[in-house]
């Protein structure tokens, strides 16, 4: 048995990946989803209704256009500014991570971004609270979840700038209210499909203020406009993605798997405070639920006990050279049986080590 | 049986679908291609294999760097000028058909598209020659194959000016001098891979000249030197396109399967020909090998032959819309009893309507 904890791509539901398997194989009278035409109709039904289940789970009201993109949330943080920040504008930005300073840099190509705060000076371990959004900002960027550092937003500030949010981590692990929000951007590949597929949630109304001339591939309205075909899209990636959505739906949504991931985060954050070799790096208010980092009280046991980890099935826990130590995600797919699997495998451990 | 003559995303190796099928359920010790993470030592392989096949069976010689993206050739239409392009330059253009033209109307975002000739008074029937590239021009574009219209550039002008070249639909299928180009892009849809995935081939001594700030996604050369990994790589395209390449390599390589791909084309536009029928559209001399379109002479006979031929398993030959009638691809993983299949439907459709 083998527990995948890996940061993304990661794991994704195992009849996701039969059913994505045979479609290979077959996805319709013999041809596989490989060589089908995204002209078909039949791929035009599963564009619709990977669309409509993003809309459903994340219950986006009115107003808001969901698009299928390329490019990952790198490529997005250069859209972003040239759909919505004009010439000499200024974008305010939170740097809670690696991933936010990488936006926060690209900006810089079309205009300035203001840091509104940042725990940079702490290695992101919590995130920035009671800072000033400026009025004059074209808007605001948030990282929602930080992979790396283990941390997590779970409140957004009200302002009457546009926000923007990298949700790549934590899209559809919890229930957030879309209306918070002008623009969401993820990555699909931690909770929607696997890598290679992009999703942006755009409120309608902030669109076509930037005044840039935009290429066509750029600018979210043409993507809008060709309903996610305006160029061939990745359609495999995209098939996996409304796969992977109708388990989620099936499984009662985002409320239900947000109860989960909650039982999986409070399980493997109390045997970390519980269990003397370990300790979270994170401020504990700030905890992300996806990406739960944590160190050892002796570093010199850290190899051991990956070693020890690996030998017993354990995939992916190794933390981010920037943090050390190790980083357990566990995002929607990863069954609670597997966080249970860590937690026996960090008291073994401990009962051989103390 | 069927036959997929569709245009793209198109048919692949059988052999490829059942190895990627499989890889989807376990790629690696029962993980999945679609849950391991990019950073594993497994996938940095297939990473690196797939540029190694890449340059070994297009013979690229060294000073070029092959990188693997995303966003199709439509991104492509902008990066070229922003990484090629000075601020008030001008590019020059060959408008062969509708991608050229897409290519042409990008590149007014960031400078001057000079159109050096095109063939659109004649629906793009045929490839203009004897056209003049300034001097002075940044660099010349053009399409070595155009989909919709079935024709096929068959040689490149010589020139000081640096020639990028969009092969999206005929890469790998004929033998090309890749030192006779600057710049060669290429979505992957057609004879490298599933879609999702996109190449580039780039002479390193053309970059860092436009003087323009790019966007780190958006500039070659951030790609080259992340190795294609500068973010998260369209894990399971890549996979594919390195089995796809793999069957290639198998097969004798790019100059065998020109010879199966001659012998194709060949045969279909024979019949075309023969058959009275049936007449091409395209001058003779720019006959694409990889998309034949060919109408009927009386047009009330096409809908009864389309139905015919899907009814016996001919699949996606229906003509592009700009152009009507029928569009046969027979990329390079049609097996020519494909295309025997399709000419003999002609021929029984014929005997029953002469």
């Amino acid at each position: 048995m083998r527990h995948n904890f890996g940061a993304g791509p990661c794991i994704l539901p195992q009849e996701v990946f039969k059913q994505a398997s045979q479609a290979v194989l077959d996805f319709k009278d013999g041809l596989s989803i490989l060589e089908i035409s995204h002209r078909t109709a039949e791929f035009e039904a599963v564009v619709e209704e990977t669309v409509k289940l993003i809309k459903e789970l994340m219950d986006v009201p009115s107003g808001y256009s969901v698009v299928l993109l390329q490019g990952g949330a790198s490529l997005q943080f250069s859209m972003v500014p040239m759909n919505l920040l004009p010439e000499g504008g200024t974008a305010a930005y939170l740097e809670t991570g690696v991933w936010a300073n990488k936006a926060i840099k690209e900006v810089k190509v079309f205009g300035t971004a203001n840091v509104v705060a940042s725990s940079k000076e702490a290695n992101f371990t919590y995130v920035p609270k009671d800072y000033v959004i400026p009025e004059d900002s074209a808007y605001f960027h948030c990282t929602s979840n930080n992979t790396i550092y283990g941390t997590e937003l779970f409140s957004f500030p009200k302002t009457n700038v546009p926000v923007v949010c990298d949700m790549s981590s934590d899209i559809m692990s919890r229930v957030i209210d879309v209306s918070q929000f002008d623009l969401i951007y993820a990555g699909a590949q931690k909770n929607i499909g696997p890598a290679g597929l992009t999703i942006a949630i755009v409120k309608d109304e902030i669109l076509g203020k930037s005044g840039r001339k935009l290429p066509s591939m750029l600018d979210y309205k043409v993507h809008i406009d060709g309903g996610s075909m305006y160029n061939t899209p990745p359609v495999f990636s995209i098939y996996v993605a409304m796969l992977n959505l109708r388990w989620l739906k099936a499984k009662g949504g985002v409320a239900e798997i947000e109860k989960e991931n909650k039982a999986k985060a409070e399980a493997l954050y109390k045997e970390i405070d519980r269990n003397p070799l370990f300790k979270g790096t994170c401020a504990v208010e700030d905890r992300s639920r996806m990406n739960i980092c944590f160190v050892m009280e002796n570093p010199e046991l850290e190899k051991p006990f990956l070693k020890f980890a690996e030998e017993n099935g354990v995939e992916g826990i190794k933390g981010h050279r920037s943090v050390g130590g190790f980083r357990a995600s566990i995002y929607n797919a990863l069954p609670i049986t597997s966080v249970h699997a860590l937690i026996e495998l960090m008291q073994i451990f401990a009962e051989k080590h103390q």
